[in-house]
């Protein structure tokens, strides 16, 4: 028997992608969908601006949308709400015994919330334990830049250490929801600011990086500097990425060190992890958002272009799906980890 | 009476920029469209797969197409030819007592050919006396993403002292010339890679804020690690920059440095001269290339968000125009600088 | 002394288009800016979005906005209000006096309203007289699609007699405002439905090719069917157009009398009005609308591609731009042939 | 054991549909690529610029590109080859006993070869028996934009009868080849002609449609205009079409006879064939092309709009995917038919 899930925020951009990654997952059944008090009472169809290139599932379509209330029939909620109203809200549903995964950033930040990414930090998840909410929990994926970034740094953090981190984003449209980004603004443009991003991909990565230890996480202090556009892709995130190393490393011990990741989520063989979680391409153009934002179902990173930097040690590009593994499918991956790990 | 100029490579997308910006020109008259064999003796109207947004001036599309051949009927010579020909055709033009304004790179690092962006180096012309053309001479203008990024640097290294600068391009689509980038390969998409452009933004500006003493250019010796991608914009590079600084500087003083900054071209009023070189703007989301491309004739450089670089000491973002600055406009201005100093 | 007039809805997209536009107009002077209450009080610089390629004129940014009330410090006012409001303040406009010169749609078919195009239907100006306004009066111009249509069509009308005429639209972004079409929505895509464009491109040019008799203006007969759509294009409506004429025609024919035709506003030398108001291309791929969109400022309708119509006799594609010639340049084109015909 | 299958031009935009909808075939396995005598010799992966959005098969990567010559180890070979070079080498190839299913305009409208769309005109197979290449024959696929046209007509002609078909195409950048279209012709902007597209819109649907009697096809006569454009659109050709019918009709009945058509592929349940193979949506801003075309793995023909034409009778759009159901997909469901029919 499947375990009851429900979507808060399920008309919204990322609440589509839960939807789209939800619908024929082997473990969880979609049983409420929850949007503003403006929709409730009406049909999912009729009220979404569905933009997926696949069709709206059709029971979907007809479920009764739910205010976002704490007795939604589920076991676990997923939020893609908005950080204007998610904090009180997740944090009612965590009262009222649910398992809150959230994308929002609210809660990231919370001492005893887990800022999860299963391949890195999956024993931050004891932090749940020091929650107050009982049964219920709440635990957070990063923001969609920070999670790329920070599957590109573990490996050289385990390996080699890292010292300083320059990442400049070429983001996709669909990270601003929707409507989002106007089309006046973006044709034939590139927009130099994502309000309020830098600060989040020169701090999470930290949390998330991390050491458990004493029940709380040790922040790490290497320095992060990042500058974030948005370009007018559709999905998939872009980072030129300049990192300084602790120890010395070739390229190929740098590259063998991505493409041999593996981690907790492949060898639990959660259904939404993927089979290598990084992929490095030496093809010298690649990777590209439209060419590789879908591999390993949307949940892989791929890297390239790694060279030398004149300035710190290393340089690369990296891309990774900005609603998939770094929002939907990432917070789907953690409630996975979360079931295997009889947390649910 | 106006100078006689030719145009070689006038087909190309570089060469369709020199005759929209030079027609109608205050000191200069077209005189010669030279192209390759194949379209010469056909008029360039015929032949020319114009892509401006203003018409084809009437008087030049009826003009024969020459070869490129130093018989032009012309006193200088503006070379759009692609890298793949120009070095040898520039030097035949040079030997045969034309003015050759090139932007091609063939010769851009040749010891007495100067790298002239005027507001910068004006000083370098004087490498020209040291040609073994006679006569004739070769003078050339940077590589496209150079041009704003050492624009930019100029009142940064004479007022602080350059140390460390790290640079992310997105460039627009005319950069590659016509066809030059495929529609389905940049549609929804990013290309993370531009052949051959991040060596010479790593190199050129050491020898454009060089020294000139002793009838040679000194390099400058700081260091330079650039990232040059390929986004769907049409015409405006933007580049996201940190530096590191010799001496302390604060926001203000920078963002004086810039907005104060004026040199040669507008002191001697050159007709492609902006008035004000670089323009500094407040506003958080600018510069952006649809917006800002065109600032003073496409002449101006536009810079914005300045704020502290966790890595380096600043980070800021740039915005040139590619073809006008970056190629054709800088060209003209750079034969401007040499008729008004008397070496035409 | 220049003539004063106010922009009504001037922080919209078409408002944008009136600032630029009257900016450095011979004749008229802005002295009011209105807009939502939301923002009255603010400066323009402060509340604006601005997306036009220029920068907004300096006197401009630094205007209070005023509320959209008929004390307005002008004569004339400039309405780029949205439908949902536009009707009743235009009427409160025109019944305190004002010249209202309007782009809505909501008075374009009150029996005693010109809806007005000065090359086709100057004449229809005699209706302002009937209305119940006094000194102040109503004019409007039509929708952005019906506009070149109906510029194509007149010579062909007056020459030939319509019968039949089928156009379906590829449409420009700008046409619906700002944040207008979702980057999300329209980028890979186009979008088969644009909300009552058909409605109004199927009967506008039957009241604007109307015959101005006995105070009235009888509208013609012809049918027209449109299908419009929205494409990933900033600025510049592209149709494709199959007409049926009364009398027979040969293609020289039918571009002689677009290329020739000429009008009052030509007569008149009106500051806005295109030299040529249409231009037709031999180039087999062309109009398009990057290339010609701004073609005589922006105000001339292109056409090409005139060929047989296996199903009516004639088929062809025009461009125009749509929030110049189809909006506000429009209206002051239409404001000028007031003031010269003595009405202002 | 499966059919042994090569692809002619196998590097092109078609031939790396063929790869990509070939790999994992249930029937067919692909034993040969063949391309330009340059690239012979060198594997795939080297040679293809590869632009689909899944990754390339290592296997099919691995692979020797050979010369298109008739001694590939194959039994049916698909082509995808440019028309220059098509109708000399399937000629060929044929002779020497292969099944050739192209893609090429060259052999259309020979008179012994069908111009195969399964859903309509499976008869029409029968030609093949008047080839004169005794084993080997040659059946094609048409244009993209008639295949998704004579879909939508088929039902329509078999119940009301067509008289009149006036079509208008957003084409998308993937019909045109790779390199194909520009990016810096069609970035904000259109491209209003398609060079010999027009004409095969027009003519194509009269053979498809034709009855097959004493060996041969007769043609349709009914009427059939079309314009023709390119739109910044990966893949999906879009189409705004007005029709007459022969008997009356209600928008019920043209609803009703599109959903429940129903055909040959589908009886015989051919792996490629869709389902349904045309969907009519309700939602007023459906088709779209990034939404729909891969509707039924890229093989069901999108329907939406239908409303009363002023002109004509009716009036809707429709959406098919160019480079899927427009040629590589229909390519192999032609040769799926020919095998399950013992053809092959």
């Amino acid at each position: 028997m499947k375990i009851s899930v429900g979507i808060l925020g399920a008309t919204g951009s990322v609440g589509q992608k839960f939807v789209q990654l939800l619908s024929g997952h082997p473990w969880f059944e979609i049983t409420a969908l929850a949007a503003s008090e403006r929709t409730a009472g009406k049909t999912y169809g009729e009220v979404v601006h569905w933009f997926q290139s696949t069709p709206i599932p059709e029971q979907i379509a007809a479920m009764k949308i739910l205010e976002c209330d704490p007795s939604l029939p589920c076991r676990i909620v997923f939020s893609g709400l908005d950080a204007a109203v998610a904090g009180e809200i997740e944090e009612r549903f965590a009262r009222a015994g649910y398992l809150v995964v959230s994308n929002a950033k609210n809660h990231r930040w919370d001492e005893d919330v887990p800022l999860l990414i299963p391949e890195i930090n999956s024993d931050h998840l004891q932090l749940v334990k020091h929650q107050p909410y009982g049964k219920g929990a709440i635990v957070t994926n990063p923001n969609c830049s920070t999670t790329g970034l920070a599957m590109a740094l573990k490996p050289l953090h385990d390996r080699f250490g890292l010292e300083k981190v320059l990442v400049v984003t070429l983001q996709a449209l669909s990270g601003a929801g929707f409507p989002g980004v106007a089309s006046l603004d973006i044709t034939d443009n590139v927009i130099p600011l994502i309000s309020g991003e830098e600060e989040k991909v020169q701090t999470e990565p930290l949390k998330i990086l991390g050491k458990y230890e004493n029940g709380k996480v040790r922040q790490q202090k290497f320095a992060i500097s990042a500058h974030c556009n948005r370009v007018a892709v559709l999905d998939g995130h872009l980072e030129c990425v300049s990192v300084g190393l602790v120890k010395p490393a070739t390229s190929e011990e740098l590259i063998e060190s991505w493409n041999s990741f593996s981690s907790e989520p492949q060898q639990l063989e959660l259904p939404t992890a993927p089979q290598q979680p990084i992929r490095y391409f030496h093809e010298p153009h690649f990777p590209q958002p439209r060419l590789h934002r879908n591999l390993d179902k949307g949940m892989a990173v791929s890297i390239g272009r790694l060279r030398a930097c004149p300035l710190l040690d290393w340089k690369f590009v990296l891309l990774s799906h900005n609603t998939v593994r770094g929002a939907a499918g990432g917070a789907i991956l953690n409630a996975e980890l979360m079931v295997k790990k009889g947390l649910v």
